[in-house]
């Protein structure tokens, strides 16, 4: 045994960033989320390697353009990872569990070059009966490089005390919205669907063609990789350890970021929903079940809601979004109120369709 | 059970794509494919990551430059792969055999920033005597942004039935050149080997010393990962389920996409053939036998013909291009005249050399 | 068996490189390594799915200028492994081992749109006693279309003699600096942390918190797949057999590319090191054990040197880096100098810190 390992063991974690505690937040409390990100061509590329996304107005700037828009956007959900990502050593290194999201909305289309930055406003605080956990709650905004917030939402997280003994905070439990409004949804400057080309696009399904109470099969399945998974999580520069490191868990197995599967599975839902083009509300969503490596994600879809927008041929749906790991079952909920264990996700969006 | 469970039992695959059945196509009958896809830096790093590619021409814009090109295109087998996996969801979804591939040729030069949209007409039609599938030939092509079709190919499936009591067609098997005239090959406008670094380029061997008969073994050797071929597959927007799915087989397994293969065997085929810069003609090619993870892919290459052409220092080499997972063999079939198991790829295409 | 794999067998490996051997090097002799690389956002966006990689510097264009820069350089250890992955075929194909690095500086920042070319001089030549072998150490630069060199080192390693009866040539062993003296570093042009924003760089801690003999355990792990050590290192046209072919070694296993290793070992140590924004010099590395699949790799830094530039508000910091494949040990060598087999990676280098 060396001189330098001697050192080493007097002060071997005094710089790293332990995280957050519950007794580190208070209500109104700012974080600016630290790297921020320029995008390029290169993370979509990447986002269609890791997932079967096909929706065509992320996919071609000629498509993108018939729609009025300057160029094809990185994808809804990609923006949302990198947005996400700097928020994980903030918000829920130390999270004993991902409680929610809520009043989430995408303000602007995020392009190649753009620049990303993430701020999280504290509004939210209950610390638990138990004593050891309590709840926060963050509004998230994701903003570029010219000062404009090109998404927000609402989290909510249960974190772990540092101290037991430390004083529980004033409780505030903020008021959130069940779903967006279709009136505070905000469809991107210029959209317009008038020339919408339907082949192109993949399928001759209209806003129109859907009824509330609809489901969709979304029919096909992907066996997830470690290797994927790991790729697509460290690209939004999210650190949790759980992802990357077989030895965490007593079972030594990585569990997935929730992320993954949200984005695996509104990418499976182009079949039947490939006019479905961009997601601009995020009403609410549950990680219903851990996903692991071998596991095949399938998802179905349900209509919830449908609106008129005020924008050229513009309607939007409000969609259920099920991720599950077992074939042809539609069952969510058991008799007693809880996810059934073969369901992943359960996300709550708004979409923008061609009427 | 829930009520929303019950009413997705009734209609839960009403919008999805099922597919085109053998009697959904009739000859002249045009597709146009969906999913219009503009390729970037990040496409052409991807494919790089994927495949050991290192012909220097899709390298560095430095070197196609000085070959008289604008700038480095995308690799001639990705943009391939851009057009070929557009005609999956159209073409090949219920197919049970990709049958082969003819009169292939690369027409322009792929850059990113461009946009590839795919089109087939149906060229052929013959009913199997089985009564059960029939085979479908279909001439694709490729087309970019300025409505340059940038590459044409024809392929033909067999494809079931929906019904197996539907009429059969009128028999119409097209005439299909077995090898591309040397005078049908386009080479790319500007394309000057004059100057061509051979240094640079990785090898001293130009197009004068092949021999017509000589056989090349590529040496090196991959063993194929999941994450890998699904997220190669993925890239290219090719959806058939086989590739993605461990449970779509009885035996567990992932097919892995044949165009994989292709790209494995020709970046292997880099060692022995860095000079054979351009692929400008498919004249045909089989898929001898499955490629599954875990296999290690090998490569050799026989010259079966060479040509001249009227640009600067430019020749043509017809090869064919042998992917197998066995090291060491090179034998192709055996006494019934059938693919040995070993052997996966057995591909003849034309490329450009330096003179 | 056909004519065809008659003609094999007589010649199957007549244009392949088989990599020079020991007696193929002489002192002075200059290898211009092949196949130029032009790199985009695509190499970027992959490095950082590849390794949890967070620098801000390197993440993005606004924070890079801020920083004095034009945009935001890819990564300084991505630029490291393209001028390296180009030496392999020449240098490394038949190397016996790694032997070490030295005399590495980073001349200028790569940027997405520069196009690399590597060249290679024999500084000097050893033969072992045994008469097999021999060292061989070679000064590499990677140079970009400008013909700007952007970064040199020395490296040398032990290859194999093609025939042991060759004589053995003059023995020269070149003098090397244990580390880059302060002054010859090369601080990119323009580079000034005076504005330098701590809170988007991700930790609070600058150039004069850190004291020479402090430690840093940067705490994560990541567990090493086969799919992500492969795309890294086929990424950078690294072209080693054993890194790729699980059938190259008896054991079966692939064994993982060195730097490889040093890349994820610096993107963790982050955790710790944010703000050692921009390697400069690399004075010296040892791969201490092999790395493959499953491993979960940590890392822990010691300080071994400040020292002032001249640049506005830029310090440099001398690190060693540690990379282990057990969680919680900071030795590094047993009793008899030897590295203890869970290190993977002992770097020393030099980075530019804020004062």
């Amino acid at each position: 045994m060396n001189v330098q390992s001697e050192i080493t063991k007097e002060r071997p974690m005094s710089k790293t960033n332990a995280g957050r505690f519950f007794e580190d937040y208070s209500v109104g409390q700012v974080i600016r989320h630290a790297v921020p990100r320029t995008v390029s061509g290169g993370e979509r590329a990447l986002y269609h390697a890791l997932y079967p996304a096909r929706h065509a107005l992320y996919s071609s700037d000629f498509f993108a353009q018939s729609c009025g828009l300057p160029s094809s956007p990185i994808d809804d959900l990609a923006a949302f990872h990198v947005v996400f990502g700097k928020t994980v050593p903030d918000v829920s290194l130390n999270a004993v569990a991902n409680l929610g999201y809520a009043e989430g909305r995408w303000l602007a289309p995020v392009y190649p070059g753009d620049t990303l930055r993430s701020e999280s406003e504290v509004i939210g605080l209950k610390q638990n009966s138990n004593g050891k956990t309590g709840v926060v709650w963050v509004r998230t905004r994701g903003i570029n490089q010219n000062d404009t917030v090109v998404m927000e939402y609402v989290r909510w997280v249960m974190v772990r005390k540092r101290d037991v003994d430390a004083p529980a905070p004033e409780t505030v439990v903020p008021e959130l919205s069940k779903v967006v409004p279709v009136e505070d949804l905000v469809i991107p400057k210029g959209l317009d669907f008038t020339d919408y080309d339907f082949e192109l696009a993949g399928e001759p399904h209209r806003w129109g063609d859907y009824t509330v109470g609809e489901t969709i099969d979304h029919v096909d399945g992907v066996t997830i990789e470690e290797a994927e998974h790991m790729m697509a999580t460290r690209l939004w520069q999210n650190t949790a350890k759980v992802h990357f490191d077989a030895t965490f868990r007593p079972d030594g197995q990585r569990l997935i970021y929730g992320g993954h599967v949200i984005s695996m599975a509104r990418a499976l839902s182009f079949n039947g929903l490939a006019n479905a083009q961009m997601i601009v509300g995020l009403n609410g969503g549950a990680h219903a079940n851990p996903c692991f490596s071998g596991d095949t994600v399938r998802a179905w879809s349900e209509v919830l809601d449908k609106a008129e927008t005020d924008m050229s041929g513009v309607g939007a749906v409000r969609l259920r979004l099920v991720a599950t790991k077992a074939a042809g079952s539609f069952e969510l909920k058991g008799e007693d109120g809880k996810y059934l264990p073969h369901v992943l996700l359960d996300l709550d969006y708004w979409a923008l369709m061609p009427t």
